[in-house]
């Protein structure tokens, strides 16, 4: 059902049926290491490029995804999925040999929950049994096209997050099991003139400030109805000025809210300054960790607000500021309740 | 209603309230040069980049459907949109003023059909009151991100498309008057092992092929039921391979067959080899002309099948061939038949 302009609160709330994540080596060594379905150990992955590894990551996060829902490709009747390379390649390669048919989503770092919202729509609208999110990113490979090649050894000042080299992918449907997922809000591009690509949690805080209240709003929910109100990825500075955009507008996040950049790394042990960041942080995050969760019943209520920047190394060197979005889901234990 | 694995035919077929086409000089001097809603003589528009001018050509386009529409950007639910370049950079920039919530989608030259299945399903969900897709293209900047820069003055083969500098929008809600939305098909990747970034055409024949042939199956439809089976962009060369492989399923195209990027240009007169091709081909020639005579009725029935081909110059460097896809919509003059 409709509220407000851009939220829908599921009336059959769609169930996600599986969920994987696969990680690098780093990724392996923080807080969240041994929750992965899958680690390489090799950042190369037996490919011959950093572009070829990534699309490996998401054709394995989406296999082991489907096997854990005892499924097939041939149960997935689409596919969103995206990824940061020019042209998304990650994915396009990635998923080629599944034969699922394909929409491409490109939401910078909020494609997980871009993915996953249409995922989950398309599961509300009945025009698909059962739809699948997909989406990764790869430390080098996003290194060396957004900004130096990695021989380069550039240094990299403290705003900077760390581009996770991870993939997640989740199967949506309707078995009535938990987690569920309870409502969407689709985000608006909001650009407050940051022009630093090294401090991106500046640029996505105020676009994160914006969904979580149009949710909060249209929905009538509260932020302590939610045991976490999980951004991905605005980093430790993106992180405290989230805070304070929101406390302006009265809304308290200081009890329940958590990162998923910050939750990726050990921040104090691991040279990632900020934070992580990366299509695949919050993918992975969210497929490792938080649906178990929330499949268990540990947690019961989760607003994951999935941010982006939507900007290029080319639209930067022509002075560009960054637009910046992020998608909000609603994922829940229960069915119905708040 | 689902039909087959990823088609759905609209219970309630959405309409097309409002549409518009802008292009360029070359644009403006082929066969549909004067159904054009606004045509830029200087391929800079004014601004300081190809990409820059891009993003202008996109929000024109988007402000003139809107103004046809007879809404204002307050009324649009979502924007589906996206474009050729890097990170999207041509939409991210140049919707980022108009404030609508938004869904980057990435689908090569098969965008259009991306983002308006899109959009027709969230008014057809009830996700949406009402919906918008927009894309873009444009011969310098896409020439210089996949190709050569202009000054290098590279030799095109024969076999090569021209990518159209034009962008077209589409607003899409329920009002119960023609162009009406009827049927989707979301296409799934073919890859025919084509290496040849000059012959685009061939690498998304076989797409088209499959995704038609796909509709037809799903909804019991036949090619003499469409006054156009249109697709985008598969120029001259592909639109025959596209005839002698539908031609083995026994599918006949040879009557109805028609390709924007055939349409958009006097291939005898204008330089562009194979036809056009970019996310504006399809989009404008929809938006400036099938639109139209589905409107007043000139029309009844078209499929309109728009073909991408998801490559990158890093995946051809790397060796990779070109996987391609083609996404479908029934647009109709009639809410019900066939």
């Amino acid at each position: 059902m409709k509220k407000g302009r851009s939220t829908v609160v599921m009336e059959h709330p769609p169930s996600i049926l599986g969920f994987a994540a696969v990680g690098g080596k780093t990724e392996s060594e923080g807080p969240l290491g041994n929750l992965f379905d899958k680690i390489y150990d090799d950042e190369m992955i037996g490919q011959k490029s950093f572009e070829k590894a990534e699309s490996i990551m998401q054709k394995d996060a989406a296999l082991l995804a489907l096997q854990k829902a005892e499924l097939t490709e041939r149960d997935i009747d689409v596919v969103f999925a995206g990824d940061l390379l020019n042209q998304c390649i990650g994915t396009n390669y990635g998923l080629r040999e599944l034969n699922i048919p394909f929409a491409g989503v490109y939401g910078a770092c909020s494609t997980m929950a871009e993915s996953l919202f249409l995922s989950s729509l398309f599961i509300e609208g009945k025009f698909s049994t059962h739809t699948m999110a997909v989406t990764s990113s790869h430390f080098c490979s996003a290194e060396r096209q957004y900004r130096f090649p990695l021989e380069y050894g550039g240094q990299r000042p403290p705003t900077s997050q760390w581009t996770a080299t991870a993939a997640g992918a989740a199967i949506v449907g309707e078995t009535g099991k938990p987690p569920y997922v309870r409502a969407s809000t689709i985000g608006t591009m909001v650009d407050m003139g940051i022009t630093d690509v090294n401090n991106m949690g500046a640029a996505m805080a105020p676009a994160a400030a914006e969904s979580i209240s149009t949710f909060l709003k249209d929905t009538g929910a509260k932020p302590e109805d939610f045991d976490i109100i999980l951004t991905g990825d605005l980093g430790k500075i993106g992180s405290e000025l989230l805070i304070e955009l929101l406390k302006l507008e009265n809304i308290d996040l200081q009890k329940n809210h958590q990162d998923c950049g910050v939750l990726l790394y050990q921040s104090d042990k691991q040279d990632v300054h900020s934070g992580g960041s990366g299509c695949g942080c919050s993918a992975a995050v969210l497929c490792c960790d938080v649906l178990r969760r929330l499949k268990q019943g540990e947690l019961k209520n989760v607003l994951f607000a999935a941010t982006g920047a939507l900007m290029s190394p080319t639209a930067n060197q022509q002075g560009e500021s960054i637009p910046s979005i992020a998608h909000i889901l609603h994922l829940s234990h229960e069915k119905g309740g708040i």
